[in-house]
């Protein structure tokens, strides 16, 4: 039956609500999408809802094409599996967490990685049950510190997760490539710009994991890329390629040098020129050894002070550092640990006192960039004192490397000779390689063709379904509204009764009847006493593809067919309208 | 795409679930259709997803045959609103609350009248936007005492919750009457007995009230019927007539006597018939004035004694009682209840200690029967003395009449001349006028047509989504499994390989593609190494309308189609095998 705006549960708004900052924000509220009822959670209103089950009908189908299988898990899940793995105490304050009547724990499922793992192990003992892929379409819950953008970072969401259970790892890169291809099925019929970056494969390393994002502005992600070779990464998983190792025969002594007041970079490279001049070329930061301290929070409450090593025209990025250390968190090193850490001088650390060799114990890491051989001044340990000519390997070691350095474009590709862009995207997906670590914490276990026990090996693979409508939206639209591409508008034709004559109101309802035998959706506006003007606003605003106006012409036999994305207009003869209607609906389907 | 057992996400059971007291509980567990996460809470595994959603398809189509327009609400809900209305406190214990990060309240919706009631006054404004019937099949939560019985009590569920919006009660009659049809219809689809019976209309009386009760001995409803005129009503609805009012012109005086030792009914009918025989009758309960006396709490925590009359022949029924004081709660008055109430003498008590015109001041309610001119024997409120040829209208009144003792199968119709039986049944739909309860609590108002603004009149419809499918399961297994209708089960055909030769197999392929060809949804149990015995079992479990055993007989180009419900089996030739069964499946779908 068709949508007819005089009773359809629609109001459309001139004004964009005073909370939206984006878009896909803006269009849907206003277009009678979704409505707010509290921060990050909407209702999805008749046409919304239309298009949720849209994205829902494109996920589904393209993973029942690799053979996934469909299950629903309850939102509300008690606590203990959650121990088991950890997650009750990482997840900290970005669950919801609340008691039953008697007091028992439990949690709204922000993933649902625990269910997945132990609804195998209840079911399945044997590699012969294997390979398996499941998965839900389903109600999510984070509680994020700052719901935004409408539903593109809400708190109550519909996510698309699945799992895929394998004998060995040869299995997982199987099931991992096909929900892959899946994935850039979906994303492809979905209908807006995406890259697949190489992503953080998680504190564990070592396993796969890339993203899907939304090439968009008003993304929350930062990537780079390679114009040249393609290579495409999140910022967290970016690895800079370290120097090769470099002789220091004929590298004078370290020496120590008083650097008065040249706590910061800044005022040591001005120091450096001004005392200690070269002759080749002058100091610059990237002469410099920055040592930053943080403390580490661990998920069990305990502190460690991190000490990391970076040239000194590189901050540390909170993102990149924050991936490195997960499950901990960082926090800022405050005046209060410089007290209890003697050994530490402010804006005069150096790696004397750092790592396993240091005086202070404090763990200590450098980036990649300050490899064998390299040569820095750093911080002497004394207030006041820098050390000039210190090489790496030859004068000091660390604990180990880590990628927490800022990525700025121009870097070099890890991958060629070329440089890196930066770019803003939308996590829209994620396929991740977990391994066992689930299987291991919650003891999903089959026996393998010789009867021996062996721990299953998992995949983890999301989309955001109603956070895809945003999106769908920040890659289309106008200035006056939605262009919904065809797979997911909410109706195939917008029928704008253009006129009060009663004939226009029997045509119109004569064509809809006509496209659904059709098979085609329909929208009537067959509202009275609007004007024709409003009407073809709010059909912009609206977004349905494909526009037909029934008006004046129709006494000459004539109606006009409107394309929303390109503003082409043609007059056809009524009685062709039907026909021109579906022949451009199908030849679309079929392109995409 | 087929199903196949051989990779189906399915594990049968041939043991009960410890657990699992009722019939639909033991075998959608053993056949894999649900697990169970916590309690009242459970997963639905892929065939167990495949019935919901049939469920969800004919309430969505018969809820958008009337016009009704289906959205979305968030589950996770502001507090605000509920306290607007009260039932933030009213829902005491039953509903899920939590905070978020911030230190927000809120809850898990257990059902949306607030969010329904607060979109359209956000939406729409006049009565020309009128009437509105919106819906949604949704997740709901409640944190019920005693979750049992699988999905058929849950704390985890689906509904379909939709709510009408009319500008005035005439237009409320329609929208109810549109909806009670489409039950009748969804009912009738889902293929279980029900009846509807009358339900209380709340506190606020006056609005009808209607349930659709699935008749079922595991049910925890209890309802009467006449099995003359047709009238049903759940216990809490039942009205009882009230006697025609009687002179009692001759009747002697009121008159205390001693009647030690007489605290119960029984001791005193006993007393009676000793020390004050009667020369028509001998005394008996029935003639006696039971005064119960209880102690309500209301939401706002204050607490008021009750007194309630009733015939000794009665108990007052703790259900009856609750629905007539909702929202408040009943509690039994204590020792300390008494010692602070010392007109209230324990087993003596009588009206002249209660009402507004009795020294306690205790609010005093009648049963119906203690109509006027009714003649009785009750306690003087001295310890061992009753009063005797007590007349109701003469000697005492009340503050008003309360339905809350015991109905009981035998009981008069307050319909026609015969009496009520009494059955038990499972609430599947509620239709209901709730007024403008809820439009008046959240200030929903339009203007009418002189533009005026009124406050618009709701009623509300629910349906149990999941609740259905185990409602389904109690109306339809047999000691060997389930029994699905056509239109629920997860397939049409079961085809079950029966033997290892490889030709049975492919012929097994062959005939799924065909019958998918014609639209119809197959499993085919494929599985290599497992008896036709346990396959056989399996299919009977499952529960699939129609299988399809291909064995043996498939060298002499015979096949044997096998109704799950009768039991019957036909041998077919092979290849009229596909014919016969979309022929049988169509013809079943047209009947229905």
């Amino acid at each position: 039956m068709a949508l007819h705006l005089s009773s359809l549960f629609l109001r459309t708004l001139r004004e964009d609500p005073a909370d939206a900052e984006v878009p896909s924000h803006r269009l849907l509220v206003r277009a009678g999408y979704i409505r707010r009822v509290s921060p990050g959670v909407y209702t999805w209103l008749p046409l919304g809802l239309r298009v949720l089950r849209n994205v829902e009908k494109i996920v589904r189908e393209e993973m029942d094409a690799i053979g996934a299988q469909e299950l629903l898990f309850p939102a509300l899940l008690p606590k203990e599996p959650f121990e088991a793995t950890g997650r009750w105490t990482e997840y900290g304050d970005n669950i919801f967490r609340l008691q039953d009547r008697k007091g028992a724990d439990h949690l709204l499922g922000p993933t649902h990685e625990e269910m997945f793992t132990l609804t195998v192990k209840d079911l399945y003992s044997s590699y012969k049950d294997l390979p398996l892929s499941i998965y839900q379409i389903q109600t999510k819950y984070r509680d994020e510190a700052r719901p935004r953008a409408g539903v593109l970072r809400g708190r109550e969401f519909v996510m698309k997760d699945s799992y895929s259970f394998d004998i060995d790892e040869a299995g997982l890169d199987k099931s991992y490539q096909l929900h892959r291809e899946a994935y850039i099925r979906i994303f492809d019929r979905l209908g807006f710009h995406y890259v697949i970056v190489e992503a953080m494969a998680g504190a564990m390393g070592g396993s796969k994991s890339e993203e899907f994002l939304a090439t968009a502005e008003v993304g929350e992600d930062t990537y780079v890329h390679c114009t040249s070779c393609g290579y495409a990464a999140n910022v967290e998983a970016v690895r800079v390629p370290a120097p090769d190792p470099v002789g220091w025969e004929g590298t004078a002594a370290a020496h120590a040098e008083d650097t008065p007041d040249t706590p910061t970079i800044e005022t040591l490279v001005a120091h450096l020129n001004e005392r200690f001049p070269r002759e080749d070329r002058s100091w610059a930061a990237g002469d410099t050894l920055k040592n930053v301290v943080v403390m580490l929070v661990h998920p069990d409450g305990t502190r460690e002070p991190l000490a990391i090593g970076v040239p000194g025209d590189r901050e540390v990025d909170e993102k990149r550092l924050g991936a490195q250390v997960e499950p901990a968190e960082v926090e800022a090193f405050t005046e209060a640990d410089f007290a209890a850490n003697p050994a530490l001088v402010k804006g005069y650390i150096g790696p004397g006192a750092l790592g396993l060799e240091g005086s202070s114990g404090i763990r200590y890491l450098l980036d990649p960039r300050v490899g064998e051989g390299t040569r820095w001044v750093t911080g002497a340990n004394v207030a006041g004192q820098h050390v000039i000519d210190l090489v790496a390997g030859r004068d000091f070691t660390a604990d180990g490397t880590i990628e927490a350095a800022e990525v700025r474009p121009g870097d070099p590709c890890p991958n060629c000779d070329h440089t890196l862009s930066a770019a803003r995207g939308i996590e829209m997906g994620h396929v991740f390689q977990l391994g066992t670590k689930y299987a291991e914490a919650l003891d999903l276990q089959v026996l393998d063709q010789s009867g021996k026990l062996v721990t299953v090996v998992m995949g983890s693979y999301g989309v955001g379904v109603s956070r895809a409508v945003a999106c769908v939206v920040e890659g289309n639209h106008d200035e006056s509204g939605i262009i919904w591409p065809r797979e997911l508008a909410p109706a195939d034709v917008h029928v704008v009764v253009a006129g009060k004559d009663d004939a226009l109101f029997v045509k119109a309802e004569e064509i809809a009847r006509e496209l659904e035998v059709q098979g085609l959706t329909v929208i009537v506006d067959d509202r009275k006493g609007v004007s024709p003007g409003v009407k073809f606003k709010d059909s912009e605003l609206i977004g349905v593809p494909t526009i037909l106006v029934i008006g004046r012409g129709l006494a000459e036999g004539k109606v006009e067919i409107k394309d929303r994305r390109t503003g082409e207009r043609r007059e056809v003869a009524v009685d062709d309208a039907v026909a021109a209607l579906t022949a451009e609906v199908t030849a679309e389907v079929e392109r995409s």
